[in-house]
């Protein structure tokens, strides 16, 4: 079939590969519909790695995506062909202690779509696990679908801090990460987000999202901008979604008394934390790696109209512009944010 | 100063009583501008008492209250005279058991407004704490002030089940609580919530509140219809908000293994409870008694619009006409919800 | 080969069974050594079923077992022949919406050992999948590991309840779970237990076992005898072993406000619940089923010393004596806790 | 008075000194019978100050204290003239937000014995509020009472990190508070910690107390040592008790995924973080100060024998001998663990 292959490191072509894909009882056979552009997506393109993940083979990239079921296997009783669907990219081995204990993201043994050695979505078709194949309700788009794997991280996020109705949050960083995780803490209790950057296009952006107040922190101080609206008491939670390490040390000083901070962000080289801050507070510190259980949670909320991720679809491309799509998510202008990748009907 | 008194079982008067409050240096002295009519002042005037709290001597009605700041003790330091506020109604004992350890609702020893033998503040104006005194958003009005009360209830509920994002929630009992509840629960992270009545009028307003399923259990089954939405897994969280003994006993078919139900609504008598059948979700059951820290989280919802309480409000009344409140309430049409009065500027 | 065969009601006879039971890649076989007397087995003996679990054909009894791997499956990797275990009577669906989420004791579909219509193991042997069989350290008997059944029921209560260091709690009633939950609490942080029952000698019995209270209610009242050690506040927790509806009914006034209750007893009709003394103290009310992800935890404080359950194993019978000791077991004096049975080695 | 004054750096002396303390309605006078030298106590005779406390007036020493009752204020109820109690050292004002929401170690006013500008308690008496001071059961001795401070900081960890019946926990740091951070972990439900050092003679000691490992990390490699144990998982909790910078950092490789760390010792500078093996682990990580609510939870262990600190108290000295007491534990032998102080009855 004809996919998006990255050959090596800044070699990108749209070829035909060969793959043979059996249907096992319990899986489903997918024609992919739209796929989603990540930063892992593009850095694999950029650098041909991410830490110990190299691309030492041909590796087919993209693993946002939806589509339609067009086979399903002998077992499988809760979907159908036509069922409009998305899909997680991770498949975890059912036995190993992680999944048992319900959180099989962290099963050391996951294969994950355009992660070497196992090749992502951008081709025509896909067989997948149906455990793993969600349908869409009617009013939730293709494109919609192919955001909900990004919007799962944040929404994970947000369910392991566990935010209470009327917290108040402050997410640093507003790539698509960081607004998803806006969208997420307001969706599940806050009433209100404060979102950081240095773009001010992105924090244009971010602050016709809901109830949310962009922080340029060339301008702006934080603590102080946080400090107002509550108080003096300071955030609930921090989410770092930006990855960078100054960003990821500064997290306690805008934290209320007994706060959460969450780790989304991966920063490249350790983090300079000051414990005995954090201690003060006596913060609670959580990290997450990508998400477990909350696909169904992200359509039921994209489909209540309590998230909308439309804002944040800027650009998209066809299948056949696939190598454009890459070169133009590599150079983004600002004002972008998700580029998606249209497969033929 | 005038106040509505309830002099004993069905005597309620608009008249002078005598009162000496002296502002301590940690209180505020509020105007009052509107007081909400609650089920348990109905109670009071149609019965003489709730449970062990029996109305001996004349006592005033109300605890769901705005007004405005019109002295301000000489340690306050968050409040100013003209600051616009709502009041908790309950001030437990600083050093009690309860307080010390956060959950200062359940101090037995707590004061609370209308409940005997204290006055409640159907009347011009209260000496009150300032901790327990808040401060409205510009864009919160005094009828949403003196709804904050009543969503407090709801909140708590909301806050204890620990709503996860996308959970799915049934409410059982579309009374103002219910109701209250129920958008709680949606702001609070629920994609959906299915509630229910023998009240048609009741259960059309609800359904007008959002992404709410209407359930008249005259006609249908809770638990196929919340089967239908969920695949057959049931509702995250059941709310028990009707106090009706046969469904606070029904509450486990609909709920999901692993749920939650939450009592709120007050069962006049035992409550047949399947414990096997709890057992075989491995059910957890949470019960609620008022609320604790959830003022000024309320306000925050209402202000950033994630929580709309004015279609609840449907009946106001003027404070000359107190008894013709009371009156009407005690016979409530099916399609009104709360009813208000308001005190003179 | 012969089994402790239930051929009907009353009728319970050590006879030879064809069975064919094929040893799949992540299996085990395990030559059975200990098996402890339940008292589900005994019910079954003398009442044909259990709710709606009914023999309708021949069963073999005995689900609490340990024994020694005698045969491993292709696959299985941490076991190894003649290794010295303990099993895990329920094997769910590894697929099922409880088992992914990590509760897989509420999977619909788990199979679970002399439960119709599956086999006990009151046998030679067993093939078993090597995921819910657990290698016993070298300090632990045949004895005990067949006690990690019962006593993973007390602990997953406790699990479940989050016993905080220093709680007291309260166990009702003092039979085999009862005790089991006793001790599993002070392991777990108690610094105190009350257990309930009426009968003196299994009273007796409990209060050797550490510092633990006992309480006849036929004569002493619950809740004084709490106030007394806690200054009033009453038990942080109450664990509920009798299943008698009248104790099951009895929780909250020996509770302290903020309390937890667990129900461990299976009462056999509904419990009438006063709903509203419970939400004075907002109780949280746990269920339990069974347990999940216990029996290496159980296995570790076995080993360690935390909790010591040879004083509860009261009577064992060779395997040949199998139907007198469910004949003893039946009529059991009130000094005997467990009954075991051992297999030839 | 005569009391243990620092005067300044270096310079310590028993000595007269003005003290005039008024006995509220809610307060206690207390004979101090035995204060505990801490680690803070000493850094202040050596350094003059611990971060942004600074001594700059003559300071009294010591707030690890016990002793007797000898004076109640009018409205004290729960503790009479006699009683053998302990204190906690903090008292926190009863309106700021963090002791309102039960979290008054968090509240920023709260005054500390020996904390400048705050005298200590090694002096004849001290008045303190009722509320904060502790009647001791019988079978504790002053001596234990005096150890209940530093063991409250390590139940606080244990009680926020939630441990499990049958948790694998390791502890980096053998000091007094790592010690007893082992010691509540165990009685917390832990089958088995680790304890870490480069002392051997205290890790000596520590493997005496009860299920430890010690581990030498100069010669053992704490991850690997866990994983034989754990089969590889790694530990449930890890307690960072040295507040050595290196060791904190190294808190993610022994730990299993989903684990939980807690930061207990207080490192000087910045903790260079690997945030992304955090991440892969999704560990969470808890960072405590103080305690609050521990104290009567303490001394019910104590008494309970589920925790012994004897085994800790390995030095002590006459009030007379105070100065060499401190001289003492400033250059303190390696087997030696807490140095108390005894005052004459």
């Amino acid at each position: 079939m004809e996919a998006l292959v990255l050959e090596r490191k800044d070699e990108l072509k749209l070829r035909d590969i060969a793959l043979v894909e059996n249907l096992g009882p319990q899986d489903v056979r997918i024609a992919i519909r739209t796929v989603g552009v990540c930063g892992s997506d593009v850095h694999y393109y950029t650098h041909g790695g991410i830490g110990p993940f190299i691309v030492r083979n041909p590796m087919i990239l993209g693993h946002e995506a939806s589509g339609t079921v067009i086979e399903t296997g002998a077992e499988v009783e809760h979907l159908c062909v036509g069922d409009r669907v998305c899909m997680e990219p991770g498949v975890p081995e059912p036995d190993s202690r992680e999944t048992r204990l319900g959180m099989y993201n962290l099963d050391p043994k996951v294969r994950f779509w355009a992660t070497p050695p196992d090749h992502g979505v951008l081709r025509p078709s896909v067989v997948h696990p149906a455990a793993f194949t969600f349908k869409m309700p009617d009013n939730v788009t293709f494109a919609e679908g192919a955001m909900i794997e990004p919007l799962a991280v944040g929404m994970h996020a947000v369910t392991k801090a566990g935010v209470k109705p009327g917290d108040v949050a402050a997410v640093s960083g507003a790539g698509p990460i960081g607004m998803l995780t806006a969208l997420a803490a307001l969706a599940g209790g806050c009433s209100h987000v404060f979102i950081t950057d240095v773009i001010q296009q992105k924090l244009d952006l971010a602050a016709g999202l809901g109830p949310i107040t962009p922080v340029n922190v060339r301008e702006q101080d934080l603590s102080e901008t946080v400090g107002e609206l509550t108080g003096g008491a300071g955030a609930d939670i921090v989410f770092e979604a930006s990855g960078n390490p100054l960003a990821a040390a500064a997290v306690f000083e805008p934290l209320a008394p007994g706060g959460t901070v969450v780790y989304i962000g991966c920063p490249v080289e350790p983090v300079a934390l000051e414990i005995v801050a954090a201690q003060a507070k006596e913060a609670r510190i959580l990290t997450i790696f990508r998400y477990a259980h909350i696909f169904p949670r992200a359509l039921g909320l994209i489909s209540s109209k309590a998230i909308d991720v439309k804002p944040l679809i800027t650009d998209d491309f066809s299948f056949a512009d696939s190598v454009a799509a890459f070169d133009y998510a590599v150079h983004m202008p600002p004002a972008s944010v998700k580029v998606q990748i249209n497969l033929p009907v």
